[in-house]
């Protein structure tokens, strides 16, 4: 047993709005839940890509944002204590001998836990890869597209390209510690919070990192590790000396792990039933946009009713001995003594 | 076609917070609609049975009571322009040589559409019948559980039973028009509004209404035309003359007349596959607490999942001939301009 292996009843595998109602729906049938998330913040899609935006169709709200909607279903989880982890990718799931799965993270983490929930959305978020020759080889060895620890960045010279918040940000942050910094973009003008722009702005003005106008045409270095980026500009092409690259060219959806997981797909999607929303694995649900059964819509709604199902279904795998009378909030002094209000 | 026939896409059987949201997704895919319901009022079991009460498991509210998810669900329908028809019980579904519904309820409406969508909740609430020897005989003729036109009662000696607000609104309303009114009670205490009781106890003082302390025995009359309403109290028994009875004796939910549609039931609820929650009938939909699928929960957030399926099964069936693409309200510029925000 490992000294990080961290027991709990459920992993949930997304923190995304459908991820938030399942902890509450498990947490209504006494199910603890942990959730692993490779974004940073709760909301998944909402969050990520629309926090502002107006949602129509969620029930009853004839409009809110994503943000709003992420918030209320954290307000609504939270009586059941739910621990979330975020930042990492479930790289494995594993069945033991005794039914538990162990759930493995890309930042180190076993979770051993009766059931998984998969709630992780259109798959996972995932960096674009710029179009740059052979740009893989240097993947997760000198070329990153997310910082795990700072600490391995330090003293290096570190190119990043873009121009939106994550450009800017990891400027600001890794310009403190790297031995020299460029950050490239292919226009003089940027996506990100005037107030991040300003202080790059300064730090160029007072010589602490560079800014290139450009795009990256290609790498040099061996064995994973780069000894230049070269770009090119309406100037022509130029090398930039580094031994570490974060290029930012925003996110797109990948099934990622999950493809190999063993599960049962349809067009990258998986296969479950619409009883429970179980998987072709026993034990291991799917909830929300990554599922597909006949007439599946991806709609955020489909997947609260999903995550209550799925709860009851659950439930009879953590406590096969327990027998669960089902009951409704609105009547039940025991269900308002756990969500506090009674 | 009958001077009262009224021609729309869908009719909706059942005005509960489940009915309400149909309208929304309905209304997305151009769909009109006609809702009927028994109360006098919309939202169901929420307004009816637990208007103040919270609800805690509506996804993303904390809290809610019944009446403001009643109100959020009708301004969330509202952009669609649906008709709302109170008071009224759907007593026929015939289907037509052409496939087309006619819709028959017991207010005399006759409603043609492609469409229904049976969202009655527990079924019906009906009233319940008093244990009064041979009652039945005498209802709809000269025993009344609601009212339907204030004219039937006009100069009529009425009795009315109970002590909820049901029987002092009517106690109220029906004392101008009557020629003699009468209300009995068990007790001198009542459950209605205050407000209402002060009312009726002026009248009482006035000499315009008489208030009796005592349970209904028995009825006397013939052919359906009840002559006096015998009732039991501490001190004996009392006859009163009545040709009008009206017995509130709160509601109970029954399928009703739902059981004679010829649709396949399950203990009482209406089988449903789960791609597009169609009954055994072509073109009839049954979502919400009504219907019956392996899994099924009775949530409102599993109707409102079922109601969004539906509709897009019901979408085919009403212009069968249109390509739908499925759109997100989010990013749709068309659904939004539906909805009246852009």
């Amino acid at each position: 047993m490992s000294e990080q292996e961290i027991v709990t009843d459920v992993v949930i595998v997304g923190a995304g709005p459908v991820g938030l109602f399942a902890v509450f729906e498990l947490g209504l049938l006494d199910i603890k839940c942990h959730l692993i998330d490779i974004l940073d913040k709760p909301g998944g899609q909402c969050a990520e890509l629309y926090p502002e935006k107006p949602i129509y169709d969620i029930p009853a709200f004839p409009e809110i944002s994503g943000q709003e909607l992420t918030d209320n279903l954290l307000k609504q989880a939270e009586p059941f204590g739910p621990t979330y982890h975020y930042n990492r990718m479930v790289n494995e799931i594993e069945r033991q001998d005794n039914g538990d799965f162990l759930v493995k993270t890309d930042a180190g983490e076993t979770f051993r836990c009766k059931v998984v929930v998969i709630a992780a959305g259109g798959g996972s978020f995932q960096p674009k890869r710029p179009p740059v020759p052979n740009i893989e080889e240097y993947e997760n060895q000198s070329v990153f597209y997310a910082v795990r620890k700072m600490d391995d960045f330090r003293d290096h010279d570190i190119v990043i390209v873009g121009g939106g918040d994550s450009a800017l940000d990891w400027t600001l942050n890794l310009a403190p510690l790297a031995k020299s910094l460029t950050l490239v973009h292919r226009r003089d003008s940027f996506r990100a919070h005037t107030d991040s722009v300003n202080k790059m702005r300064a730090l160029v003005d007072e010589g602490k990192i560079n800014f290139e106008l450009g795009q990256i045409a290609s790498l040099e270095g061996e064995n994973g590790q780069i000894s230049a980026v070269n770009i090119k500009n309406a100037d022509g092409e130029k090398s930039l000396p580094a031994t570490r690259l974060m290029p930012f060219f925003g996110l797109t959806m990948k099934l990622g792990p999950v493809a190999n997981w063993g599960l049962n797909l349809h067009e990258n999607l998986i296969n479950v039933d619409t009883e429970k929303f179980a998987t072709s694995e026993e034990g291991i649900f799917a909830i929300g946009d990554i599922n597909y059964y006949p007439g599946k819509l991806k709609l955020i709604l489909s997947g609260f009713h999903e995550a209550a199902l799925m709860a009851q279904a659950a439930k009879k795998i953590i406590s096969p001995d327990e027998k669960v009378v089902f009951q409704y909030t609105t009547s039940s002094t025991k269900l308002q003594k756990k969500l506090g209000v009674k």
